[in-house]
């Protein structure tokens, strides 16, 4: 039987808490099971303000088996009530616990992987966290600092950005052939033990319109991207590209490869997003566990109306359930 | 009754007559109507050789009338006999003169509009052709040199890149607000005129990723694109942005803008071949007359195999004859 998922809180004055009781309202019965790492005080009256049905089951480790009558709750004690809409420092370290918590878990193998709710860096940051942001934190609990990969799912597209929160200007300062090959070897290894892929095919994307144009449109298409995908293909790995930018994402081309490489955040995103908004899935690949998170941030603004689409964030709960599968060996992706 | 529409024979080495007969097969009957400008000599065997009925008639000037009985061809003479997939120079002279003709059609106001087949830049300026590309030379026979600019139009989204073949370093180096000024006004006019659409809205791109994130991820955004905006705004024109790229081409977004003013190649090209690689048509806003294109090339490897698909070529007859519609007030686009 699948292990458990967890669930962390992300910022409780966001939209997380009401997402992951909608999430649980629309997982009991069938699954993937997860346990919610949170402070069950501040749950029922979310509940009822957004007009679900809830229970709650306290539990003390990361024991799921009630999930179709309860929602499983491993406790997080806030150190002041959440208000929605205003994150308040003095949180800071139970979001910071929960996620700590569930990259625990995960590492001892006591859950299947693990699902982060959004977080407000400013709000941390405030508080004195001194990572640069939820990924990189991850990556230091795992012991891999500098490890980490960003890919984006959705069910037609996977894209994996080599550089991701630069200005374009410091995304072309920074591409280097090293950058590019971390990307394309933790993607190649991510799909064959988390998607099940047995041979995974890259393709590569240029960096310049056409990638290139043999040269009239830039030349870091041929002299850096090309050569990197000879090195790839010469580790034995199914690279294809650089591949014209423009082209690489329509229907035709979208069934030749299981994941595109992208040069930088919105050749990756503005396809993703742009043939589907809702389903997209953040995973951090190059981890020894199994994390992913919805593509959306604490959306301050409407938190607490009830206004919040789960959808974003059971996809990320599918998927971290399919990944951990994969990984077991138990069914592919 | 509506004008007819000129057809240019483009490269003739290229897929472009091979189109031209399809897309009369296609259109025969129904129309949009158009004049073909090309060589009568080479159209049989080509029919032929791609297996379409076709019956020609010779006209010596912009008449259509006869097209759902034969393609309405007006002579151009090539020098050398058209080989598919082997572009000689000695044909330079009938591809411009195919062009030529059909501008000074239209800017006569004979047709009312024309659609121009792919060329070969490589075998014109060979020949001694001036002109960086197609459209520039078409702004300087429409005496409104470096007024052009390129709209890519699906039935989903239009785009308009602000800069357009230029690696991306250059891209950003280049990128000005008198640039960004021009691209918005050109395609708010257009909007207009030849999309009958009375109140455009424009969506404008930021430049970098989250559109900079206040400045933390580029500066571009806040210092160039907004103070852009507002200059649009007060002329009257309902402009928005800049909005995070990777966003604004979402399902939920694309209906709340008329055109999409984007600031690089790939970052318009992107969102329109990804949701509809078939159907984008190239436009060229800014000059005095309709001109449309296919969104593909020359297409040598192919060429004369009958493989060619007149979809992009029929799309763009489609298109420009909407315009010429919209500029006379008889329907909107």
């Amino acid at each position: 039987m699948a292990l458990p998922l967890a669930l962390t809180m992300g910022d409780p004055a966001g939209i997380g808490g009401e997402l992951s009781i909608r999430a649980w309202a629309a997982l009991r019965g069938h699954g993937p099971k997860f346990v919610l790492l949170d402070d069950p005080a501040r749950l029922p009256a979310l509940a009822n303000a957004i007009g679900v049905p809830l229970k709650l089951r306290i539990v003390n480790g990361p024991d799921a088996s009630g999930f179709d009558d309860a929602l499983p709750v491993l406790p997080i004690p806030l150190a002041t009530p959440a208000r929605p809409g205003h994150p308040d420092g003095a949180n800071a370290a139970a979001v910071i616990a929960s996620i700590d918590r569930a990259a625990r878990l995960a590492l001892s193998g006591e859950i299947g992987g693990m699902i982060t709710n959004p977080i407000s860096k400013a709000t941390l940051y405030g508080a004195g966290f001194a990572h640069p942001g939820h990924t990189e934190f991850l990556a230091a609990l795992c012991n891999v600092p500098g490890q980490e990969v960003m890919m984006l799912a959705s069910p037609e597209l996977r894209v994996v950005p080599v550089t991701v929160h630069l200005s374009l200007r410091d995304a072309l300062a920074r591409l280097t052939p090293a950058l590019i090959l971390h990307a394309a070897r933790t993607t190649h290894a991510a799909l064959k033990r988390d998607f099940a892929i047995a041979s995974p095919r890259l393709a590569i994307a240029g960096l310049n319109p056409h990638a290139g144009e043999q040269g009239a449109l830039g030349a870091e298409d041929a002299e850096m991207i090309a050569p990197t995908i000879a090195t790839l293909r010469a580790e034995g790995i199914d690279a294809t590209g650089p591949w014209p930018p423009d082209t690489m994402f329509t229907a035709r081309a979208r069934p030749t490869f299981d994941a595109a490489i992208c040069m930088y955040h919105d050749q990756a995103l503005i396809p993703l997003k742009t043939l589907d908004m809702d389903h997209g899935v953040n995973i951090t690949i190059g981890l020894p566990i199994v994390r992913t998170s919805p593509d959306h941030g604490t959306a301050f603004a409407i938190a607490g109306t009830g206004q919040a689409d789960p959808t974003s964030l059971i996809a990320a709960i599918d998927m971290a359930a399919r990944m951990a599968r994969a990984r077991t060996g138990e069914a592919g992706a």
